[in-house]
């Protein structure tokens, strides 16, 4: 009823062209059903403007209300539209959560018509939206949009449009583009789960700014991306709090934590606008199978373009495989000696023989997709016919450097070819990435077994000194040293005799949040003389009881946990160890419960992690070993509400596998902790 | 001459259309100098194709011979029209250094003749060059870019067409736009060089492959960039060696180093072609005076996208100021109260205030430029209006939003009154970027003093041991720990009684280059049985000679070092010490000699930077103590020929300042060395 209304309403509808209700009334007049003027103030029934929605609903269906007032008097006015029968509602104005006290009250009146009335709303605060047929938006020239299978879903009402521009000029159309605004009832998941089962849309842009319940948004991401790609563009990388704020009325999610959910629910992720319009106008047209890693076959008229695209997608990790010996064979056919014919295949000068080498290159078992540059050449060359004679045995994305009307006459037979086309080397290296993205999201959350139903095992009832998380991590299944809790020095003297080799003795207590910086730990004790000389210290330092611990052996450490997130819920975190990995912020992130696969395929996005991979001869990471550690984390915490936090700081990879150093377990109210040197 | 001929000859003007001769002679035939067509098998007198340059030559000047011949053919080529009175030429073909060693002998044939004759060659294996009035290239469509005031300088000939053509796209024109290819003559030094004098040119775009002779190029980007932006992109972030060498004969130069060093030069570094666009168009028309840290006032029509351009402003590090209370007044007065006054300003819907906003926003003297942000809005709002009425007290730079030929042509007229335009905010953002990025580079090459004349510490004959290399380090002024070299067991007792604080005892010998490794190093000895016992552990690792030290503090660890880069000769790098921070090669390199205050500005470029910056409570990096180490390392590398490395590592922050813990020398040839544990 939102998007396809038998007829609607402009209500605020003005004859002053500067206003909102003016310029709505300007939009809508090209939509084929009922359309309503409605001005309370200045009726004018001569000229179609009815006094109230009421009596406009009398002469047609007003499935939809358009309020273009003032913020104090929108929530009446919704209220009055759903009594005379509208079933959806959009609040254009602003003056809401954005403008301090006075608007947060409004938008509280507007929620709380929602809420009696079951109306849908859109907004407020939002430019609106544009569908096939109609445009329910104040901005002049939406209407120029075409339609297109591409459906955008933006925060903000601007971005909608700034979007549905960028794609119109890269040639595509929308089937949808939605500006939520300040999303007082529909939002983004809404939305998504509209175009699960809408036909006309084939790929969605998502843009967020925040986000308010984050299950329900990456579940509509997951359950959309089974069989749309989603494109996804989050805003907040760097600190823009204040103007956010005062944009929605709502604080920026965590950047980082966003994009990891998004990601772990499927969608593919972007850096900008430009890099959104590219990666979705590819999506919209072709979707590679489910793949771990598909093989690119690169294929370039023009050496020093290729170059730069060969480049861009080694940073972006795509596999450009060798070509087979048949491969080379069929190439050095029909191209002269003196071109590169390995991948990337460098056409030379192109011409006739360009479609056989897009068929040899497509033959080849390594190659998954083709991503070609060429300039292009009037009267020399033509690419679309090459395109067509090589046929589509794999997907082709093009890039084509060129002015003028030629060019982009050639673009646009392209992309009636179902050939997604850009216009350089940078652009066509963020199609293939989307793609690639998108078959290893799909490959990864079809081959993975649903998160089984979490075990409980007994935490205890808290707080949790570091022995007792340790045996709590004994219970998960993850590597700790021997130890012994010593509650005085002869227990430590024996624990010293028994535990194999030099061993760590450390203030044990369940209240002491930072036994380092207090002194509380001392590492490498021998001998028993040694052993007093650490007890005393301790004892110093104020500890009672002491943990006596083997030490382990030297590697690599790194920090694994699970946390509370205020709007995902349960989150698991893997990075490195230490402080300058602390320092860059160097973790990955996804949402609990998680399966150990889904969970050893973190490291990957760590830029440290070369250390993990034999750095120096040291030991090499058991990705699928770090999974279970990383699954078990988060399964507790799923399964156990009381706990706020686990964490293993460091995880030591070592010759022999992973062993926990130190453990704490925060509990969700109280935070009594235990370990944590 | 090779830019501006009276004459040109077309050498191998052939009838077949396909061949390079017949689109070269269609490519020049609206060239306003004598045009020769020049066919040695095939002259056609009566159709105007003479059967040698000389023959040519008697009928008009022939300047520039433009050779369309195959590899092997070329040299003689180039030979008689050098003999026929032609003072440069143009060797379009392949089949030269990139094609193995028949092509290389080709090559250096052409080398030969240029050597004896004196002319001036571009290319081999390029498609030449854009001048006004002269398209000297086979591209069809080369004739389409318009004359402008941007010059390219392109390493490949694809990528020099395809940025000419993406500036057109943009709505700029070029000065001239060169592809260099295999460059066995002409390079971008030379052209750069070229563009210093060239009344046509306001900004440069460089893209690098290669580099053959650095510091010549460095030279060229620095007297360029007094007077004209140099923006820069370099290829081979990855490694992308093999193609790269099949395509110009030449292997990558260190990505890292080259883009150190054109930054150090004044050049603006950008990441891909599209960003190398906005970047030079924008800098083609603005220049900010030198600066510092220049003040960003954003105003944005729509807040969204003004929410996009903010974030990416932030990670470009532009100081986006807070406004002055005066501002903020003017602003209240024109704007609605519900909009955002702060910086960002977002207008709301625009009207015809947008040019007293901009007025004000220009007016705060913390403001250096306007970077602003519209959609396109036929009939409800005249940007090009509002522009042209708020003046140009500071820059403005805009982008605008929208679809189709109404939104082309506020682009042009915005363009044509010399404000920069593009249609996103990520190319607001690129735009922006780069004014910045110009701004501070010339504020930093202003202030800067000429490097003074390196003195020449007498640095002994090596190789050096640790307290050889740290003795070396005394006369730099570099700050040590005390310590003595000990020749036996006594004197490291001695020294232990001496020195103050626990030592650290090492293994002494220029020969063994990882100490640490083989167990030549302990540490914290405090008392002559920790000595004995440490002494007794060194010499069982081989030591005769030992270093006691005493302890530094703890701290944060640094290396700093000078080598000599194979391209650019002596080089500066300063970096974050530890494991993590090598495996993520945080590292900043600087060309040597430099001055302190460009060494001080390396740890900004850090990603770890915020580890110098007090981290937890720890020590802060005196940024120009830093600076004088390494201007001192890259002086002393610079005066001696014969060392080919020195590096502290680490290099410790500590509350008293740096300190280096070890250090090590190397030997230009002989690969002796120091330290090093």
């Amino acid at each position: 009823m939102l998007f396809a209304p038998r007829g609607i309403a402009v209500i605020g509808a003005s004859r002053d062209p500067g206003k909102l209700g003016a310029a709505l009334a300007r939009s809508v007049a090209g939509f084929s059903g009922h359309v309503a003027l409605v001005n309370a103030r200045r009726p004018e029934p001569s000229a179609g403007i009815y006094g109230s929605v009421a009596e406009a609903a009398e002469h047609g269906p007003v499935d939809l209300a358009l309020v273009c007032l003032p913020a104090r008097a929108c929530a009446d006015a919704v209220a009055e539209a759903a009594k005379a029968g509208a079933r959806a509602a959009v609040v254009y104005g602003g003056g809401f959560a954005e403008a301090g006290p006075e608007g947060e009250r409004y938008q509280r009146e507007l929620a709380d018509v929602v809420a009696r009335t079951g109306i849908r709303l859109l907004g407020p605060n939002t430019s609106g939206f544009l569908a096939p047929g109609l445009t329910a938006s104040f901005v002049p020239g939406a209407a120029d949009v075409p339609a297109g299978r591409i459906a955008v879903v933006a925060a903000s009402g601007g971005v909608n449009h700034a979007l549905a521009f960028l794609l119109t000029e890269a040639g595509h159309g929308v089937s949808l583009a939605v500006g939520l605004g300040n999303g007082v009832d529909v939002t983004a998941a809404d939305v998504l789960e509209h175009l699960t089962t809408d036909p006309h849309t084939s790929a969605v842009a998502l843009h967020l700014e925040s986000v308010a319940d984050g299950r329900r948004l990456t579940d509509a991401v997951a359950r959309l991306a089974a069989t749309r790609p989603v494109v996804a563009l989050v805003v907040g990388r760097h600190d823009v709090g204040a103007f956010a704020a005062s944009h929605t009325g709502a604080l920026a999610t965590s950047w980082r934590t966003t994009r990891a959910a998004l990601a772990q629910a499927g969608a593919v992720l972007v850096d900008d606008e430009r890099e959104l319009v590219d990666a979705v106008g590819a999506l919209s047209l072709v979707r590679l199978p489910a793949s771990a890693d598909p093989g690119v076959g690169v294929v370039t008229a023009q050496a020093g373009p290729g170059l730069l695209l060969l480049d861009q997608l080694r940073g972006r990790r795509a596999a450009v495989p060798e070509l087979a010996e048949d491969t080379r064979r069929a190439l050095a056919a029909v191209l002269p000696p003196l071109t590169y014919q390995a991948n990337p295949v460098d056409t030379g000068r192109p011409g006739p023989g360009f479609a056989a080498v897009l068929q040899a290159v497509a033959a080849d078992a390594a190659v998954d997709l083709i991503a070609g540059y060429a300039l292009h050449e009037p009267g020399a060359f033509d690419l679309v016919e090459a395109v067509a004679a090589a046929g589509d045995s794999v997907p082709l994305l093009l890039a084509v450097g060129g002015t003028g009307d030629g060019v982009r006459r050639v673009r646009r037979a392209l992309l009636d070819r179902g050939v997604p086309v850009t216009g350089d080397p940078h652009g066509l290296a963020a199609m293939t990435g989307a793609l690639l993205a998108d078959a290893r999201a799909r490959s990864r959350t079809t081959a993975e077994a649903a998160p089984v139903a979490p075990t409980r095992p007994d935490v205890g009832p808290g707080p949790w000194d570091e022995d007792q998380a340790k045996t709590l991590l004994d219970r998960l299944g993850v590597s700790t040293m021997p130890r012994r809790a010593c509650a005085d020095r002869t227990e430590a003297h024996r624990a010293l005799a028994e535990l194999p080799g030099p061993v760590a003795v450390k203030l044990l207590d369940a209240a002491v949040l930072h036994k380092t910086e207090i002194g509380g730990v001392r590492l490498g004790v021998r001998t028993p003389q040694e052993l007093d000389t650490a007890l005393d210290a301790l004892e110093a330092a104020g500890a009672r009881r002491f943990l006596v611990e083997s030490m382990a052996p030297a590697g690599v450490d790194l920090v694994v946990g699970a946390r509370r997130d205020p709007v995902f819920g349960p989150v698991v975190l893997a990075g490195l160890g230490g402080t300058t990995a602390e320092a860059l912020a160097d973790v990955a992130l996804r949402l609990a419960p998680l399966s150990r696969e889904e969970a050893a395929g973190m490291p990957a996005e760590l830029a440290g992690r070369a250390l993990l991979d034999g750095w120096r001869g040291g030991p090499a990471l058991d990705h699928l070993a770090l999974g279970e550690v990383v699954e078990a984390l988060g399964d507790l915490l799923v399964a156990h509400p009381e706990l706020a936090e686990i964490e293993i700081n460091p995880l030591r990879l070592t010759a022999q596998g992973l062993v926990a150093l130190d453990a704490v377990c925060i509990a969700a109210s109280s935070h009594c902790t235990g370990g944590g040197d």
